[in-house]
């Protein structure tokens, strides 16, 4: 076993037994993090002989692999949890809304931070947040991420260019400002093109939820007669800066813009599965050279599940019925959870890979377990078959984050005790409306239906 | 923290947090283990005042559970693995069969036993062996099984009425015999019905692949004029009896002659998405009162992975076009994992439910974590929040097998070095025929095709 303390150092030599690089898994190559960055990655010989001043950290029978972006999250909504599970589409009216209504700062604080721990304890090292509906300073958000260890991209909710929230984080190593508006119809035409280009301007990410559900493509249809992302590109909004959650819902056209814009998407298969109208067309996208990343919009904080959500959807939704047995060949869900994640989501060339100069943000992950042996493809068993459980240590910007799955620092538990505790106070008087009762009540009141389960 | 020699006792009075009883999790429940039963359960104070001679083991913060049922497993194809990733459907033609081919006793044993501990470390207390083909006695499997403390329905691939092999092992408290054919096409149809026939006086399940891939349904088609499921009614081989794998592939005729006949089946919705043709329409066979389990097929030994891909599945298949957002409301599959998984695997009213003079075998499964917290609607979060890292404990039998994911009594890191080992010479060997290369290899030779990134 590694000691905790010979890795939580302000510069470090490590020699896993495979590394993950961007086009592979390779052994004897090794690491040097310093200053928050990779300072040197290559064959471990070469990074040795030029690092003497370094004890290398021998990291047998793990693999050093980039941290994971989550390229869509609502953090201040882990409160609310499965009081969502099985309600019919556009949850946010009658759960998010009314739920991030309810917070204080303080609620908002925690709430933040617990989505946090568990995107860190799920292999996340970045976070893109969507945007707070609660009232409250976007700060806390900050504050609550910062006090985590997780890196975030940092969406304000804005009625207009804010341009106050994109200079406020300059000084913060782990906080990348963005701007949101929630979905197309909140906002009059002009603000969406408006905040749209000043986020082009500043190099910052527009984040937007189009093309989700039925409801409101139709909507966009009856309100401009023409679809959320036709409508987008129409008025000027769409081009790389935008960063689309969801876009299940896509024409061949629609297909088209997003190539042709450079807009980015998050595709959020485990969201589809919960709550979705579709699976968003991942493969042909990906083909296309369509950009995006992959999110879990709050709904389970485990990377690894994530890339196996995102394989599994597109087997399931295209490659079944076209005979596609491999659907990406698992690479593909990997890219997109880590490199092109990070370029999603804005962060191109600054995280997601393990290369000279990026932020060293990275997991060790434990390759001893019965369910990786033998190993034939690590790639693609990294996909199937890895297990949050296997994730030793989390880094972010060079730091140690997470040991075993509990932070360094802070007290996680205590964390963990405290939301359980407000949780319910928030949910006490908060307005939500449910369509079913929780599972066991309903349950009950089903259990009488045609072969007595339904 | 519990310690663990408490719980490792003759006799023990377990206090959890939760009990998951049949019709939903209940606080203020107890459980007497002793003889390997539930010799009592029921309200806390009634069950400690009837056993005062016990002392009560409390486990707060946890819930005890039934362990899962895998209806269906291959235990000994486990050096296989990632080598079927991507390949086109019939992949026992190209790597199962030949790797099977390939097995010692001594590979067959050590090959079962990994699959057990994976299988146990992912929560499951009873598989259901299918059948190896390897070409030893199936005894080594029963070995591998009961040394690493599994529960087994022990499939014998016979090419007629095997009577021994239904008698062999009435002494093995772990071993539940049963016979099994591969496929319809691997028999004439008056053994298929003879050794049904036998299965269904002996109180033993027939075990035999239907309906799962689109070319054998047109062999069976041109064979016989009728499709695989048909064809078994036609010839007298469906009944009660019978455990079909997969049947995925199903008309509406088919779907009333498994409701009629009683037949069970196993929905195994991730080897649909990793190498299937179709997702089997489970909920629908749920409603209509067709007996199912759900099975890995030896894909991935992960209980809480495999109820959510269950739930998942349906949702992708059939719940999104339909409007269907609950899909069965969690505790559909839970059941089905449980005690009808176990109805299915002909071991109803013996395992698959916490419940007086029921087999023992359970899972004490943490629920302080983030991901659980705050919660809502426990059966449901189940399904889809809880992990494998969270189970403290597996019980077999009323004897303590694994204890945070480690075997009691024997070494399992030993087991998977041997196995990584073993498993290279046995590959070497065996005339594996793959149609794509490992996805790191295929990559290089695909990453020149359109957008880069194919």
């Amino acid at each position: 076993m590694v000691n905790r303390e010979l890795l939580d150092a302000a510069e470090v030599l490590l020699l896993p037994e495979f590394l993950l690089l961007p086009d592979g898994p390779v052994r004897d190559h090794a690491v040097v993090v310093a200053d928050g960055v990779f300072r040197a990655v290559g064959p471990a010989a070469e990074v040795v002989a030029a690092h003497r001043e370094l004890d290398p950290v021998r990291l047998d029978g793990r693999l050093l692999m980039p941290g994971f972006v989550d390229a869509h999250h609502h953090l201040t909504q882990s409160f609310g949890k499965s009081l969502a599970f099985g309600e019919p589409s556009e949850i946010f009216r009658r759960i998010w809304v009314p739920l991030e209504g309810a917070l204080t700062e303080e609620n908002a604080y925690v709430a933040a931070k617990l989505a946090a721990l568990e995107a860190l304890r799920g292999g996340f090292t970045t976070v893109s947040e969507a945007g707070t509906r609660a009232p409250v300073d976007v700060g806390v958000v900050a504050a609550a991420t910062q006090d985590a260890g997780i890196r975030c991209v940092l969406g304000r909710v804005c009625d207009g260019p804010d341009e106050e929230h994109l200079a406020r984080w300059a000084d913060s190593p782990l906080v990348h400002p963005s701007l949101a508006i929630p979905i197309p119809e909140a906002a009059p035409d002009g603000v969406l093109r408006d905040v749209s280009r000043l986020c082009a301007e500043a190099g910052a990410v527009f984040q937007i939820h189009v093309n989700e559900h039925l409801a409101s493509v139709e909507r966009s249809l009856e309100a401009h007669g023409r679809r959320p992302l036709e409508h987008l590109h129409e008025i000027g909004a769409l081009g790389p800066q935008v960063l689309a959650a969801h876009a299940t819902l896509l024409t061949p056209t629609e297909v088209r813009l997003l190539a042709d814009t450079g807009a980015a998407i998050s595709y959020n298969p485990v969201a589809s599965g919960w709550k979705g109208n579709a699976v968003a067309p991942a493969e042909l996208l990906s083909v296309l050279g369509v950009r995006f990343g992959l999110g879990t919009d709050g709904t389970r904080g485990d990377a690894f599940r994530l890339v196996d959500a995102a394989e599994l959807a597109q087997r399931l939704g295209f490659g079944l019925s076209s005979g596609d047995s491999s659907c990406g060949g698992g690479w593909t869900w990997l890219e997109h959870a880590t490199a092109l994640g990070a370029d999603a989501v804005g962060l191109g060339g600054f995280t997601g890979e393990i290369a000279v100069g990026r932020a060293a943000d990275f997991l060790v992950v434990d390759l001893q377990v019965p369910e990786l042996c033998p190993s034939w493809d690590l790639s693609w068993e990294l996909v199937r078959l890895a297990n949050r459980d296997q994730i030793a240590a989390v880094f972010v910007g060079g730091r140690l984050r997470l040991w075993r799955g509990w932070p360094i620092g802070w007290d996680g538990p205590e964390l963990v005790a405290q939301a359980a505790k407000m949780a319910r106070e928030v949910v006490e008087r908060a307005p939500l409306r449910r369509i079913h009762p929780v599972s066991v009540e309903h349950r009950s009141r089903v259990s009488t239906g045609i072969g007595g389960r339904a």
